[in-house]
């Protein structure tokens, strides 16, 4: 892992960026060979503008498929006279349609997109019952062939809150802990009768609100009872993989940072944190 | 204009299909050549599932690029023993994803899906005040760079309502009669902060709705008192075509039937009126 630069170099600033993606035809947001990505893009666009290559770090890396409304990253810019005022208004035009800037603001000191941040709160969508999914819903709503129970779903979630070893809704991934605070998995049904997840975490392991939503689904359809999903935590073993959701029902909707003064403060304890010989 | 088939022939059975649509990627309903249309698309489908060529009659002939949720057309096909309740799920199996059959069922006698209908409703959503439209939204929904007031788009629609001859608002069609009956346009501003215009008539002519909502929004950002709407109305001299509205903010979202026992009559009222000497 590399050290994060705590404060833009001499004669750079630091930017705070919050934008939104439709995922549908990107292969997540980190850089690949050959592959359309977010970061590729969004990097591209800002190093075009401040003409200097620029790269970015992100607060939630976002698995292929899945959306985000409100994205953050920070980037270090050259002090060259722009005002940044206009930089959202201008990186729009050199942006494409499926990802927009919604600001652009400059960061207080010691602000980290990444390690900054307290919590990630991303949504699930799932329309139940077999019901016709509304064509233009298509992108960001999975679909279920049983119908749900909401009470359900949230007596199963309910149990996964806490500090927890969340090994068993996590894709292994060599050298990551799979130990995180999950503070809120709560569903409800909208007006429109999608059922929504509300899933909030200091950070999240790959596909694990996939994986997750797929074993309170489990337990939503009555194929489980709740202790199931409880026995599942405990064991630690990966569910199987056909339990798991597909990314396009997945939205990160909003990233937490404390307040500035504590933002230097929460950098120590998330690197602390990842240290620790759990 | 082809004169209706109250019935189908002898050996064949009239079936009602309700459909939705995301018109993105459409020139529209009608079959025109080298174009994608959702006419071309469904009839084929319909024509494979029965093999036989079928034609189908659209309560609503919606413009390129106009979506909707729930479109209702009528074909007649032959009796040759396929489950009707099968109908749905096996044309979307043929059907591309961005168009979705929500059902199919046989249609009552003296069912015709254009001229038995009493009501088509469109909504029309708008994201005002130069706000940045999530990406996920930027199919169904257009944007206005300035703020509007929904109390000033209220006045300003209220006025149209009722029968009047809409000339000022339609898109000149050699033949088409101007003369509608109006019988609801109103705004709202939903949840998300979107405006939404709630449009309902006997039938709408060419552009209709989008003309309407230009010059609703003339009035709703304050460049023109209420009475200018009034005026143009009165005028029938078609308003200028920058006022127009694109087609992606508008949605077909429902047709209405009157009961079967007065499908028979209203068609008859329906061409009566068309026959009318306005």
């Amino acid at each position: 892992m590399t050290e994060p630069t705590l404060n833009p170099e001499s004669g750079f600033c630091r930017l705070k960026i919050d934008l939104a993606y439709d995922g549908t035809n990107f292969a997540g947001w980190a850089k690949q060979p050959d592959q359309r990505t977010v970061q590729e893009e969004i990097e591209s666009a800002i190093s075009r503008l401040v003409r200097n290559k620029t790269d970015s770090i992100v607060a939630g890396r976002t698995d292929a498929g899945v959306h985000a409304t409100h994205q953050i990253i920070h980037v270090d810019v050259p002090e060259i006279g722009l005002e940044i005022e206009n930089f959202g208004y201008l990186l729009n035009r050199f942006l494409a349609a499926d990802i927009r800037i919604n600001s652009v603001v400059e960061a207080p000191p010691n602000f980290h997109a990444r390690f900054s941040a307290v919590n990630r709160q991303y949504i699930y969508k799932i329309l139940d019952g077999g019901l016709q999914l509304p064509p233009l819903q298509r992108f960001d709503v999975a679909t279920w062939f049983r119908p749900l129970e909401v009470e359900a779903l949230n007596l199963a979630s309910a149990q996964m809150l806490g500090y927890r070893d969340f090994a068993a809704f996590c894709k292994f991934r060599e050298g990551s802990t799979t130990i995180r605070t999950l503070t809120k998995f709560q569903w409800h049904r909208d007006q429109s009768g999608y059922l929504i997840a509300e899933v909030v975490a200091d950070a999240f392991c790959y596909s694990m609100v996939r994986n997750l939503v797929g074993a309170a689904v489990c337990v939503g359809e009555g194929r489980y009872p709740k202790e199931w999903m409880a026995q599942m935590l405990e064991n630690k073993v990966r569910i199987s993989d056909s339990y798991v959701f597909p990314s396009r029902g997945l939205t990160l909707t909003s990233v937490d940072y404390p307040p500035n003064e504590e933002l230097l403060g929460r950098i120590s304890l998330t690197l602390g944190k990842r240290d620790a010989d759990f």
